[in-house]
């Protein structure tokens, strides 16, 4: 019998970060919120925006552990930028408290964590390691903009950001238009402000 | 001014339909619950299973007005076996709660309607009539299962189903893993038993 504990995945707010928020339970499931509200030993991108979140989890339901003594790691800064999907960063090293009996929650800025985000490293190495992993349920903004736009959700790609330079990004552009048209597949792509 | 009312997405768990069921709060955010116990008219893919999901939500929220009194429209069949995103179904008589005044709840069997479900077609008739569409979050199993499955998150497709002729679901394979392989974009279809 395994003594490991598992990997969360906890979702967090799209306003993550923004000034004025909206109520979390409007947004999450109260067995997210409790869920989260266990959890002692976090990975996340940014541990003070990180610990934000997690008092307003604690204003609905009360954390089991006092914020600071929450054991919370980061993933390194090479992973925000550039992603971790490929394969570069061998996650292993932070499932310290897994392997110690504690679940582990996994928390990216915003949204579901690995989708669009960071944490894929962190997932595929807990299950290198047989190790069991929850996704909660919580909003996901790309697909939330794609049941409301009307385009097609039955065949439809997600492709990350464009490129900045001006020429690369109209070719790219062009191709994602080729790509709709001739196969019907809606596009998805995201910009920051 | 306008008196129109709005088109709600209300997502539904993703056991709609099984004998065992998950508690719906551990799934749906209260907002989630709370805006869809307001709807007094629906269109969804089974009338039947929509009054059991709402009988479910009713135990939990209050509905507005009693199950009986719910005006619940069904998407034609057509539309449930082909889908609706290619345009050949006309939603527009469906909207006439709306335009009535009221809001418009739409529900698929299981998920986020029009993700995967049909449903795209009355969220382009909202759109072609200036209606206001309101995307509640929910459970959507795609994404879910990607987050975990350690798969890249930053660059994926949803390819619905794969054909039935054997050949040409092993064609229809290979050309996923190919793209796959040559442009990292994890390939995600769906299986039904």
């Amino acid at each position: 019998m395994s003594t490991k504990g598992r990997l969360l995945l906890v979702p967090a707010p799209l306003d993550f970060g923004c000034a004025s928020t909206t109520p979390l339970q409007d947004v999450l499931p109260q067995g997210t919120l409790v869920a989260a509200a266990q959890l002692g030993h976090w990975v996340c991108e940014n541990a003070k925006s990180a610990r934000a979140y997690l008092k307003r989890i604690d204003a609905l339901v009360p954390l089991a552990k006092p914020l600071q003594q929450l054991d919370i790691q980061e993933l390194p800064h090479a992973v925000h930028k550039k992603g971790d999907h490929r394969g570069e960063f061998d996650a292993r090293t932070l499932l310290g408290p897994i392997l110690a009996g504690h679940d582990l929650g996994l928390l990216s800025e915003a949204g579901m964590p690995a989708i669009a985000d960071p944490g894929s490293s962190l997932v595929r190495a807990a299950h290198d390691m047989g190790v069991v992993v929850v996704p909660l349920v919580g909003p996901v903004s790309l697909l939330l903009a794609l049941a409301a736009s009307g385009l097609n959700g039955q065949n439809f790609a997600f492709v990350g950001y464009l490129p900045q330079d001006a020429s690369e990004r109209q070719a790219r552009l062009r191709q994602l238009e080729n790509t709709a048209l001739s196969s019907g597949q809606s596009q998805i792509f995201i910009e920051t402000p």
